[in-house]
């Protein structure tokens, strides 16, 4: 850490700052400049986190210099981790590149096992659907809740694949654990603090969508409440972030993957469909994830999108599964990466 | 609804979507113009709402223009809500101004007590204190829990004034309630609807945070799912939403406050200590949030702001009281309103 | 400024780096921390900017400590800048209000005047018009240009106020300036250099509106650049910056007026009427401007809004006179201000 | 157009608004639903934007529902366009992928030649170098002006590339275009609407870069000015957007490449490197530039980055040369394209 005094700090200021560092263990080195003095701290920068040096007087300003997180931090971590999902162990990681597709919503079982089928045949190896829905109208359709889980374990059943859905209530994970082999936590939630906890506790693996305003620091922090309570199975899903542009839904922010690989030993995969919002965009944004490094991507698919109670107008179709087949297959390789498969 | 046909739809891509609208009820109005058709759609605009007319062949552009909230609204409501807080009723509404402040954190006893007597000299009626802290990061200070409620409800005794704290978990809300005279949903649970949902089964007024890159409109709609539930004791509060500029904190949209009383009649109040994240700010904020036109701020306060576990750098203490007292006593009178009191 | 060496550069890094603050003349003051090294620079800032050390192997982090901009700084000029427009003088600072209107384009003698009267009878006592105006599309209307000089000119003597008005190409400055009291240079312009160098050298005072998006210190910076050509009559002004938000045109950043009244000497106004893009927010946006703290407000005015061929839905008419003028004479004196007037 | 009435509209109001379609020479259909009525406008969409419906009283809302530009917008004109540069005839369009790249800033003859051969190397077939830098500072190195055209014109005769160069100001333009194959319009300039006007006067092609904060929409309206005045040689370049994500310089918006690529004929290339502003994420997101389906992108490259006088960190140099070329070969061709070389 490293605080810079303000132009008009007295000598007494400086000596309250080098104090308090003294008392809590630290050493503390004065650079003193023409215009401006600066005090390098050497020890517990955690504890110094919590030492408040920015409300001594004198102090104009203070700057940490080493990385919040720890436990999903790649410094200390260097090897990229591959997380294995489900009894048939789909990998997501360095080597390979995992298409998880199926239905935004669980709405009948004959529309989510239709959804996933399409998605089978596309080379998807999880299957996705939602059954709680978390909508910003309190008048949209909601999701079925348990018997959409229901309806979704029912499907795995039938397809042979993992599944994953949204849990949305901390008081939720245990029973929504109990029916799918990975859980997400979803955009809104991703600072909802008591369902990491939560989440951090479950025997599943995590998928973490980052928040649509969130720093990619704050979502590693967000994947440090996940890891602090034991879970390590941790996948983060970048899907866009909101900014003034609104001929898309969200700005996908494809920096962000390279950026989290660089300082993050998790897996990144990337949320096209809710990111673009628009159909037409779902397989080059998934080209484009995929060459620049992501490890995966989560997709929308629906057997007859004009009826789709919930994002119809971003999910690809029976006409899609061709084209989307042929970009996971195809470009993987170019990357050193292979599509996950059940018999990884 | 007004829906805008793409200039390549044929006129079954037209009779496709009328036909949609007559299924459902409604009236559809073509109008045929040179290189482009609309329809207007007249009928149960919630109804339309969910059927996915954008996933229709030939449908360009969707346009709704009803509001999608109704029992925050203004429009059916066109009278302004006065919310009424704790034993003493405490005014929130049209003819007041309310200043809430204390502290950011409950730390201790003799802290909040000090804080909220410090508040209570400003001229505060209602003591704000965090028990439950959602904080971005694991290894900062999380709040008192429990303990930090009971330290709260005996200042309250203390100081004759009602208390608000905030809620962050669906499962702690009714504890929370026995406690507290008033709940707040903070900014990064104001999408947490399972939160929202059971503060609306609640028997006490409810503070609502904007999210932090929450539309005004998805603010409205956070607070319809409250009223939902049949609470529409419901203060809006502005705290600043997330830009590129990193000169202060969060960037206070001071319009909102007028905006949001255009658009619904619930109360609405400004938080200048977290908008602005700076003590220099927090008095030149508190006149701004006065002069647009707000029911009221929330202050963060604290005796000694250096040792504050938690915002210390935006804390007001000791030498700020007469100032805020000032303001808050001269301001409001302009806009023909009076500092709430006990005695109100 | 303060160089963080990464958690794997080496000696020879190091003493890269020292080597090169030494070659510059200045002094490089080095920490050595568990996981860290830190080098403190002490001398020349702005040389030490140009020396690229974020290029050299093993540095992690270059961190600026003082301020890059000096001119327009307070640290060296702490005494607030009141700025003096026109032959009357009108002052734009610190011990004053300054009411600016009038229309938002010159668009005929008679409009022009009638705005300007208007804007008289609320008090303003200079008159703003564009005859030049930057427009999104090249299908809009474009301004008068010279003809429209003329016609501001006009008014001027006929009303015996100074006015104001925008200047978009380098080229234009002197004949603009032959014409005007003052000179504004928009927000698309914020950062066209060329122009900002040249009304730099012209002898009128300047109005520097922010950019959209443009940070406070870039704000700054641009002002630095017309200081350097040695005007220092530079008056900030606030206009909104973009956000995610679209219920106003722009978000007016308010805490942007003590935050650059912190920074910089220079007088700080806000133009209430292109933030928000509404009537109804003009009013209360002026409220909030002058409860903050600001030097001044500009205001869209028209004796016919609904024929106006710029911005007519924001400019305020015959019956908004009478309640700015209470405004601008009310509220002013309770931050110890009084309104400009010709007799100042 | 479709024109929302507000719920308190009377007859009178939605007479107002027939006649003044009716006057314009267009037709009105009224659809009168219970709580809202609809106008529907058809005729010229372009002088109905000129006639501030908005303004009338009972307006509530305004849409446009046809796009503003009519040259550049592939309404009217769905063939892509290719650009072709300089004497060689170097492609932009389409077939093919096309690899800018040089210095950032011209310093020396022997830098500039180094960094072009650099470029040329790893497969660039136009060299960019920039002579006049617009920059935040006024006390950064500004570019060397009319040398640095120079020097850039005999490093074009000595690799037998075509170059392109930034031009600032509209008096430049016809000089700089003397020196150069392409004209390059900055970020900060995307809207100086003098300096596009004089682009679009001038006969080479011309590289237009997104604003920082503009829309696509604003974005496709600056190249409409440049087309107005008869150049419909432009090349649109994405180089990232202003968000809060700090992580990296810019966000760069990925999905404008297709979603531009479906509004208008235009050529849409990627500027991976000052989005990013990091070495370490040029190749990634030069890759997925080509994946997402971009006609090329710019890349900075310098012999001896740590020493460069302007955004070095960003730069390539000699050991990311093999690494480049293998992307920009065997990318494209997956996506039916290849790189564009001289004997195109």
């Amino acid at each position: 850490m490293v605080i810079v005094m303000s132009d008009v700090a007295t000598d007494a200021h400086l000596s309250a700052v080098v104090q308090r560092v003294a008392d809590a263990g630290g050493e503390a080195f004065v650079s003193r400049g023409v215009s401006r003095t600066i005090v390098g701290l050497v020890g517990d920068d955690e504890l110094f986190a919590t030492l408040n040096f920015e409300a001594l007087p004198g102090v104009a300003q203070v700057m940490r210099i080493t990385t919040p997180y720890k436990l999903v931090s790649r410094q200390h971590h260097p090897q990229m981790t591959t997380v294995y999902v489900g009894k048939s162990k789909i990998p997501i990681g360095p080597e390979f590149f995992t298409l998880i597709a199926g239905p935004c919503a669980v709405e009948t079982p004959e529309q989510t096992l239709a959804a996933a089928q399409l998605a089978q045949a596309a080379g998807a190896t999880i299957i996705r659907g939602g059954a709680y829905k978390p909508r910003t109208s309190p008048y949209a359709f909601q999701g079925l809740g348990e018997a959409g889980l229901k309806i979704l374990a029912d499907v795995r059943d039938k397809v042979g694949l993992p599944v994953i859905t949204e849990v949305v209530d901390a008081s939720d994970v245990e029973l929504v654990a109990s029916y799918t082999d990975m859980l997400q936590v979803g955009t809104r939630n991703m600072q909802n603090f008591a369902l990491l906890q939560e989440v951090g506790r479950a025997k599943k693996p995590v998928m973490l969508k980052r928040g649509m305003s969130s720093s990619i620091e704050e979502w590693l922090m967000a994947a440090e409440y996940i890891a602090q309570r034991g879970n390590l199975d941790i996948v983060l899903c970048e899907r866009g972030i909101r900014t003034f542009e609104d001929a898309t839904r969200n700005t996908l922010d494809i920096s962000a993957v390279p950026v989290a690989h660089s300082l993050s030993h998790l897996p990144v995969i990337v949320d096209p469909s809710h990111s673009g919002g628009r159909r037409d965009l779902v397989l080059p944004l998934t080209r484009a994830a995929i060459a620049v490094g992501a490890d995966g991507v989560i997709i929308d698919m629906h057997p007859q999108p004009e009826k789709a109670l919930c994002d119809g107008p971003q999910a690809l179709t029976h006409q899609d599964v061709d084209e989307l087949r042929d970009v996971v297959t195809k470009f993987p390789p170019l990357l050193g990466r292979k599509l996950a498969s059940v018999a990884n």
